[in-house]
């Protein structure tokens, strides 16, 4: 009976850890970081503000914690187009595609992602994340060296250039401080500045014009 | 006679200003922003923790400013790379080979400028910063179309890109967590590291293998 008890004691405590999660991401995705501050997130899961420090130890782990789960999702969106079928550049291509319109569509959570100024706990999170797509596409130069269709390169300085390039062109257009607010011409914009990126960091690689 | 007085506190208060300033450079070309806590500032400059608060109303207001200070020396040596004599691309690859090679020379002041997880307002400036930096690349991109040197692109957009893939390329290298601490190797890999930038990004504008 007494075990019964401490099981359910656990789950029912797994599930306030989970909603906490999930208010506080959702406070990000449409607000920023600055947007999600703990009383916030517990108004928001309808909790005190004080169970939030028995799930979490300190503000900064719990959004250390909601980063990672939201990075996570984009490098395996990377990782899954890069592993795709069609030749490197095609996949490099696609997975470039793929990560500048997410985070245009979705703008508020990239810009948090990517480029808000945050806590130095999650701002370390964020170092390490870029290092993951880095790597993501260090792999698929290597790939695409081995078959001929890029030109020998170091390999890790190149994903690297494009891991930054990628972000640093999506801090402007995402910011919400610097960022268009026209929605007319949202649209052609953010065609204009995909195909810029893909263009800068395909001929980066291949050093052929496109 | 109390006018004098006055001039004289001034300028005390000025030169005090200005040490506390100095001191907080030193230790963060030291060790980072993580290495320069108010207590050790005062320690340098030989004042009282308190005096700090006398001068800069909060410690992120102080480390904004030794933050401004040190990124505005950079940009303008790229400003000043990019005004000198020579063909567009020849005056780009000159700023970016120089960028990369000043903070791979003074690598914790460079980290701590690019990439050390640091407080939000400081982390503000850097966006800012980063800005700057994307400005002078793009008026000399524009140049280059101008010239013919360089095909029709975005500047906008490949100026974010050239800054992003310079700065996250060097993140690793720079980093006092990941980078190699051989020191026999530093000089071969740096020549490396900076060759293959300085490649990738020329490749990125001019969509021509070098």
């Amino acid at each position: 009976m007494a075990y019964r008890e401490t099981e359910k004691m656990r789950l029912r405590k797994a599930e306030t850890r989970q909603r906490i999660l999930d208010c506080a991401l959702q406070l990000v995705m449409e607000g920023g970081f600055r947007n999600a501050q703990v009383s916030q997130v517990a108004r928001r899961a309808e909790i005190a503000t004080g169970t939030i420090y028995r799930h979490f130890t300190a503000k900064e782990e719990l959004f250390a914690e909601v980063f990672r789960t939201a990075t996570r999702r984009e490098v395996t969106k990377v990782g899954e187009s890069l592993a795709e079928a069609g030749s490197v550049i095609e996949r490099l291509e696609q997975a470039l595609r793929q990560f500048a319109a997410r985070a245009l569509n979705r703008p508020m959570m990239a810009w948090a992602l990517i480029a808000e100024p945050v806590d130095p706990k999650v701002e370390a999170e964020r170092l390490t994340y870029r290092k993951a797509y880095a790597e993501l596409f260090e792999q698929a130069i290597r790939e695409g060296m081995n078959e001929g269709c890029l030109p020998p390169q170091d390999a890790v300085c190149s994903s690297t250039c494009l891991v930054g390039a990628l972000a640093e062109s999506l801090v402007g257009p995402l910011s919400p401080v610097q960022g268009s607010t026209d929605e007319t011409s949202h649209t052609s914009n953010t065609e204009t500045l995909v195909n810029g990126i893909v263009r800068f960091c395909l001929q980066g690689l291949t050093g052929t014009g496109r």
